[in-house]
C-alpha cells in the first residue's frame, strides 16, 4: 500500500511560478501585499514610504524653475539586449528632464501590468528601476498599479513622470539657434532600435547589437556651463536623429546641413539597418543626445562630452546654415546632397 | 456611356470614422500632426507649446512644499453614465493631490492609445479632460503618445501625474488620528463603481446610476483651514471606504467604529449593489473624500463640506476609538457588530 502525502504547506505555485492576479490592481489585500512586498522594499524613501495619496517633498532652494515632464513605455519586447523596460523609463524620464536643462529630482512609477505577467518578470523590471534611478539620483517618490485582463494589454507598460530643477537663467531653446552653431551628437545612433528590433524579430547578428538606455543629466549639467553659448539640446529618441533635427529648425530662419560621413554609427547597426532597409537616421536612440553649440565654443562642448562614458564618441556632424530655412539636409558619402525628412509613418513599433 | 468621377480631393475617410494609426506614435510626421490638430489647440499655455522635452514653469511662491502623484487608467468602458476616462483622470490626479494637502497646479498626461481607435472618440476624451482641468483650474503642461497595435491594449489607457503646492505648516496624516475622532464622509457611496459596471455589463436600472467624479481640491481646501484638527484626509476610490478606512487605522493604536444607517446611499446604488451581489463599502468612488477631524470641529467640518456641491450630502458616520485598535468595525442596521475589512481580491475590475 502506497501513502499519499497530502502537502502541508501553503498551495501556492513555487515563486518562479507566481503570476500578477487582477486582483493586485483591486485597491484591496492583494493590492497592499504587492506594494509591501515589491514596491517598499525597493524604492523606500520618506516621501514613497507615506504611500499618501501623493508624494510630498520639499521645494527645491536655490530659486530657478521647475522642470514638468511624462512618457509612457510600450516596448515589445519588455527585456533586450543592452536593457529593459525599467532603465528605459527611467533614462528616458531623466533625459527629457535634462534635455529642458533640468537636475532631475523624483520620478512617478506608473504600471498598467498585464495579467498573468510572471511576478519573476515584474520584479526583474523593478530592480532594474532601481538600479538605473540610484545611479542617476533621482527618487520614485510615487506610484500606481493597475492590472488589466489578460489580452487587454501586452505584459507591462509603464509611465514615468519626472520633476526636476532648472537653474535660474539656464533657457534651451530651439529659437537660440543661430547661423554657423555646431551640431554635436554624443555618440553612435541607431543602437537601441537594432537592438529591440532584432531581438523581437529574432535576428541572431554576428556581433550583437546593444541598446545605448542611458542617462544624459551630467553630460547636460556639464555643458550647462557653456551658458548662452549652448542653444539648444534634445536626445534624439522616437522617429531618430532625422526627426530631432527637422524638429529642431521646422519653421525656422535656419536649415541644419550634416556630413553623412562624420555621423558615428556601429558596424553592426548599418549592417542591421542595410538587412532591415531601415534609415539609421529614423532609428530610435535612447542614450544620445544633440546639441547646438556656438561655434567658438564647439571644441569645448565636445572635449566635455567625451569627458563622460556616453559621450565618448561624441562628434560635430553638421552646423546650422541660412541657405536652406527650416530643412536638414545630409551631404551624402557619394558627394550628393540629400534632404532629410521626418519617417511619414510607423517604422518600428513599440521602440521605446 | 457612363462618367466614372475619381475624387480630386483627398481619399481620407470622412471625420467621423478617421482611426488613430501606429504610425501616430511613431514620433515622426503622423505624431506630430495629432500633437499639433488634437493637442495644442486644446491645451495651449505657455509650459506646454513649447513642446520641449519637458514643461518648464516657475516655482511656486509663498513657501510650503509640493505634492507630486502618478495614476493610470484603465476604466472599461471609456465612457459612462456621468463621465468618461478622461474627467475621470483629471479629477483623480485633482484629489490625491488634495489630499495631501496641496493646491494643485499641474498635470501631465500620457496616452497609451490601441491602433483602431476613433479620432472622435480621442477627441471626445481630450475634450473632457480640457473641460475638467479647465474647471479646476490646472495646466496640463506636459504629455505623450504612444500607440500599440490592436489586440495589444484596449481602446485607450491614460496616465495623469500631478503637481501640487502644499501650504506651509498643512500635514494631513494617518498619525494624527485621535480616539474620538470623527470620521466625516463628503457623499453617498458606490456611485462610481456601479455606474461603471451597470454600463459595462449592460444593466438598464430603473433609474440610471451615474458616475460621482469631481473635483475636490476646492472642498479640501476649506477644510485646511481646521488646521490641526483636521487629522487627515483620502478619497475612498478602488477598494471603496472600505480600504479607505482599513488603511487610515492598520496598525494604530485607534480603530474606527462606522454606523451602517448614517452612510449615505443612493437608493439605485443599493438596489444594483443587491442585484450584483456587491459590499457597497468595497465599491469605488471617485468624487468622494473621507475627513478625519477632532470632534470638537466636527460640526464647522460638515458646515464647511455642506457648502460644496461636492458635500452636499456630507455626514459624520462614525469616530475613531480606542477599543479595537487596528480595526474597522460596522454597526449594522439590525444592531450587530461587524468587522469590516480589506476586499481580498478583484471585485470589479478596470473600474479606474
Amino acid at each position: 500500500m502506497r501513502h499519499i502525502r497530502f502537502p502541508t504547506s501553503d498551495l501556492r505555485p513555487p515563486a518562479s511560478e507566481r503570476r500578477v492576479l487582477l486582483g493586485h490592481g483591486s485597491g484591496g489585500k492583494l493590492s497592499a501585499d504587492l506594494v509591501e512586498e515589491l514596491i517598499v522594499p525597493r524604492f523606500s524613501n520618506p516621501a514613497l514610504d507615506a504611500l499618501g495619496d501623493s508624494a510630498v517633498v520639499a521645494i527645491p532652494e536655490g530659486g530657478g524653475r521647475l522642470a514638468i515632464t511624462t512618457d509612457s513605455y510600450v516596448v515589445d519586447p519588455i527585456f533586450f539586449p543592452g536593457g529593459d523596460i525599467g532603465d528605459l523609463a527611467v533614462n528616458g524620464t531623466v533625459n527629457d528632464l535634462a534635455m529642458a536643462g533640468a537636475d532631475p529630482l523624483y520620478l512617478t512609477l506608473g504600471m498598467v501590468i498585464e495579467e498573468g505577467l510572471l511576478f519573476s518578470d515584474l520584479e526583474r523590471v523593478l530592480d532594474s528601476v532601481k538600479r538605473s534611478a540610484d545611479s542617476a539620483g533621482v527618487k520614485v517618490v510615487a506610484g500606481d498599479t493597475k492590472v488589466v485582463p489578460r489580452g487587454k494589454a501586452d505584459k507591462l507598460f509603464l509611465n514615468t513622470s519626472g520633476v526636476g530643477l532648472v537653474p535660474a537663467g539656464f533657457v534651451s531653446a530651439r529659437e537660440n539657434i543661430g547661423p554657423g552653431d555646431a551640431v554635436i551628437l554624443s555618440g553612435t545612433i541607431g543602437d537601441h532600435g537594432v537592438a529591440v528590433m532584432s531581438k523581437r524579430a529574432g535576428l541572431g547578428f554576428a556581433t550583437e547589437v546593444r541598446s545605448d538606455t542611458a542617462a544624459l543629466h551630467r553630460m547636460a549639467a556639464a555643458l550647462r556651463r557653456l551658458g548662452g553659448a549652448l542653444r539648444f539640446m534634445r536626445d534624439p529618441t522616437r522617429g531618430g536623429l532625422a526627426a530631432t533635427l527637422c524638429e529642431a529648425c521646422r519653421g525656422r530662419p535656419c536649415g541644419v546641413e550634416i556630413g553623412e560621413t562624420v555621423i558615428p554609427i556601429d558596424p553592426g547597426v548599418r549592417a542591421a539597418c542595410d538587412l532591415l532597409g531601415l534609415d539609421p537616421l529614423h532609428v530610435a536612440n535612447e542614450g544620445k543626445m544633440v546639441a547646438f553649440v556656438a561655434p567658438e565654443r564647439a571644441d569645448e562642448a565636445l572635449a566635455a562630452m567625451r569627458g563622460f562614458v556616453e559621450g565618448n564618441d561624441a562628434a560635430v556632424i553638421g552646423r546650422a546654415v541660412e541657405t536652406r530655412p527650416g530643412m536638414v539636409v545630409l551631404l551624402t558619402r557619394a558627394g550628393g546632397k540629400r534632404i532629410v525628412d521626418l519617417p511619414a509613418g510607423e517604422i518600428l513599433p513599440r521602440i521605446c
